[in-house]
């Protein structure tokens, strides 16, 4: 806790891996330290980014961390993939990923923990935002992959969320059409050079044409949809620009603690079952309850669906029984 | 149940609404049909059918569908959507789809339930299964968008899985290498005509050197690849062929039992913390008590952790006093 006050990078690691722990005996510290973490009088700027895998979030994570720190912002990005449970390991996993970045003393790379749950991706997101509030980092950028159920979970954790969408990517236009568009603040089309600029160009234009006009937070509805090259730093000049014009209006407007409190209800809504199972998972007498379940199920042709049931009255008979 | 039995297609839509139904006095009628549903001596082939949004699932399910038809087989599709969850309305909502397959006596194509929650989906696919096999249908095709977590949780629900992919696809090759190549039984290279030839071609290439040589179950590596064209039918020959001499194969070796029984209890590890959130997310007390806390995080500031424990807390207690 010394450490993460005085800004010492050990410290910072070491709290982080904390955080990172599944292990019951580490519970009680972890809880501990973010009881005491403090608060800062400048709230930071919890930064959500996500977008398909190789839409290129990382070069632009890495350009637009640049343009932060040249303006004397301290920035730090924790990577979530929650899709590296399916994949047994993480499509991120490139090591050389952000080099510039994760070499400059006022920024801090942080790559999603292996082996963590859904729910345990959120949860271990909300503790490490915190920490790293506290050691002094101003913009927090939370990257994911995707724009799934679960990454938009995570992105209720965040002030300001930008969906990077591919150039001439009609799928994402069309999930965007369905619902994001309410959900994402600012829609960032990437690589909008060389080869692929006509095709970012038709992109915009029709992310344009489906945002509707008159949006009350903002007249300019060019303000929400940026056209960026990461390469030839194209659009990125007003990228971030717009993002620290709209903190500073958020954080000015003291509705910032409202806006805070509804989304984390949000992500208390969305992810309860999530810590409930997380927590029965870890549980040795469901454990062996689930294993038995399943073989009856598999050699002796038990129905799922009364395995459902044997296990759910199992589950509450067990919490009657332990209190 | 007599008109399932007797191939009465009204029979039929009223059984599966019934199964689609989530209101509970609807509940004891729907297990009561699904005990008395007949087993056929012949077993069904349960064939699932995955591939990202765009890749072309539709037509070539109809190529494929009409291909079987032609056969004298009889086909039921069952299309599941669970990202209409997330955008609010179902991505394959074209009405328009499969025409021809939909309008042939001996074909039944039915969309995803709206408004069915994930582990309600996989619940409604298995019910769903039993209630086409029982009618008659020799081929059961389950399709599925993406291949995210709960995807491959319905495919355990069948005995063979193909997976399309889009020529060129380089996140999709990224995906099979990183571990999806043990779980499906075909990869499907679709359009492989006109300007998008030359790609599939390569994608061709790309899977064949990604395929480990000498897999147990199949000694020549071409036949897990596929390069079809729905719309020359280039490929869909081999591809109908393949399918069902696997299915053939499959059948005769009375491994089937256990490859189903092992394949339900995958199933039921993956699923049951939804089926218990959809138990306690119909409970009105928890009802009430999830949005109680939910007012506590969003007005009186309270931390999400302390909200989960609060509600883990209250679920254990209530199941101990209503027994």
């Amino acid at each position: 806790m010394e450490g993460i006050k005085n800004s010492d990078r050990a410290a910072l690691v070491r709290a982080i891996t904390l955080i990172e722990s599944f292990r019951p005996e580490d519970s009680s510290v972890k809880n501990q330290l973010l009881k005491l973490l403090p608060k800062k009088d400048k709230p930071s700027l919890r930064l959500g980014i996500t977008g398909a895998p190789g839409v290129g979030k990382s070069t632009l994570i890495e350009k637009l961390g640049l343009r932060f720190l040249n303006q004397g912002l301290k920035v730090a990005i924790l990577s979530i993939d929650p899709s590296s449970q399916v994949h047994q390991g993480s499509i991120l996993g490139d090591k050389s990923r952000m080099l510039e970045l994760s070499r400059n003393p006022n920024a801090f790379v942080r790559p999603s923990p292996s082996g963590a749950a859904l729910g345990g991706v959120g949860m271990y997101t909300r503790q490490a935002i915190l920490v790293c509030e506290a050691y002094g980092f101003e913009i927090i950028i939370i990257e994911t992959v995707g724009i799934g159920q679960s990454e938009i979970a995570v992105f209720d954790l965040t002030d300001l969320s930008l969906l990077l969408i591919q150039p001439g990517a009609g799928d994402e236009l069309q999930a965007i059409k369905k619902g994001v568009m309410e959900w994402a603040d600012l829609f960032v089309i990437t690589k909008a050079d060389g080869k692929t600029e006509p095709l970012a160009a038709k992109s915009f234009q029709e992310l344009l044409s489906l945002k509707p006009s008159g949006h009350e937070s903002d007249p300019e509805t060019r303000k929400f949809i940026f056209k960026t090259s990461a390469e030839t730093g194209s659009g990125m000049g007003d990228l971030t620009e717009e993002i620290i014009t709209r903190w500073e209006a958020l954080r000015g407007s003291k509705d910032l603690e409202s806006l805070r409190g509804m989304r984390n209800s949000l992500y208390f809504y969305k992810e309860w079952p999530q810590v409930l199972r997380d927590k029965l998972k870890s549980d040795r007498a469901v454990q062996a309850k689930i294993a038995e379940i399943g073989k009856l199920i598999s050699e002796a042709g038990l129905a799922p669906e009364d395995g459902f049931n044997l296990l759910i009255s199992f589950i509450f008979a067990r919490s009657k029984g332990s209190s």
